[in-house]
């Protein structure tokens, strides 16, 4: 597989075209970006871990089923993916109310949902990736009624499998936000990545983050975090 | 009918008990709050005129097959109207571009929109009235997702009424906003109130603002605005 030209390069990560018209070249970034790109820094070793522990959970994630774009692992920062046109959603599921929705609807963080809850965001940076209710889908034009059946289902299928996952690692999964891509043919497929970059993960009994809120918050220790979650999840570096 | 106690107050409105159960007494205030109750302004004859437009439309709604709380009117600025306990969402219809949906996703002003566009806000004053989308409502547990269903539906035939309604008298309806309440046997009942404090009312041809937005953006003229709509709705003070 021969590396050809950057095609895009966003906060995290370069994508770059292959000589397969349907397979790209991810390269993960050590960029650690926070509050719609406010909030800057490269923290050295950032990129491998994420690049390492999403190829691993959609590794995990196809042994129950679940296909990715994921295609397999080139290097510690590198991953080859199918190629899909990412929906401009982020499909966000929670669990456990921290963050926003604690703030906008008025949770203690910490409370757990009775049930697990989706959202979706609009992927645009301009406009600081709002919240979209189902109307506002439609009305952006982003995605079909039924796709965003498919979206909601998946996401939710997604974190049934992801649950007892880091339960049985002694990780809570708080929430975690995912994207979506369609192929060629039209079909959707898993697609971005899954890291701690991407979820809240929360040490089970001490409530210790494990995720990118250590950035957000300036708590520090993120890449020991991310290391921890690799090395729990059975990687080894 | 004797009025009773008072019940509640708002921000616009002061309800009283009756002497019968199922009936209260609306006292509509001069009150004229934006912005979260942040902007606020005494502002001489707009309860009288939201009163009576409120009554105007809530019979002119009701000749069309739509029923609401509205009972009838006692006096310039007070109504009667069946009790109902209101469902704490507010229940947006839009169907030109303006205001925060502009904003939030990137819509210039007055561009219209190919279908309304329904959405949900949680009526709560300390927490800003946040957007909510579908499993918000759920979470919340203000609504079942069947009566979410009825309030969606209902809110567009009011809409469906309204249109034609304004449209006669050369006036665009931008947006508006209500709300609904459970009588004791349980069903929903459109309720509030529908004046130019809860809707836009752009003059058509010129899109001169006939509603609130002239005092949230300190445009001036609220009164004349107001006696405008209520006038050329057929009214006469």
């Amino acid at each position: 597989m021969e590396k050809g030209k950057q095609l895009y390069e966003g906060k995290a990560k370069r994508i770059y075209a292959t000589d397969q018209d349907d397979i790209v070249w991810i390269e993960y970034k050590n960029s650690a970006t926070a509050f719609n790109g406010e909030k800057k820094a490269e923290i050295d070793g950032k990129g491998r871990l994420n690049n390492l522990i999403t190829g691993l959970l959609f590794q995990k994630l196809a042994e129950k089923g679940i296909e990715s774009h994921f295609v397999k692992q080139l290097s510690e920062n590198e991953q080859l993916v199918k190629h899909v046109t990412i929906i401009p959603l982020e499909v966000v599921v929670r669990n456990v109310a921290a963050g926003s929705i604690a703030k906008r609807l008025g949770f203690e963080e910490g409370v757990r949902f009775n049930e697990p809850i989706v959202e979706f965001y609009y992927k645009d940076d301009e406009l600081g990736d709002p919240l979209l209710a189902e109307d506002h889908i439609r009305l952006l034009d982003v995605a079909a009624p039924e796709e965003v059946q498919i979206l909601k289902k998946e996401a939710l299928r997604v974190n049934e499998v992801l649950i007892p996952l880091f339960d049985e690692m002694g990780v809570d999964l708080v929430d975690f936000k995912i994207e979506f891509g369609r192929q060629k043919n039209g079909s959707i497929l898993l697609a971005d990545e899954i890291s701690p970059d991407t979820c809240r993960l929360w040490e089970k009994g001490t409530n210790r983050k494990l995720d990118k809120d250590l950035f957000r918050r300036d708590l520090g220790g993120l890449t020991e975090a991310y290391t921890e979650i690799y090395n729990r999840l059975g990687g080894t570096l």
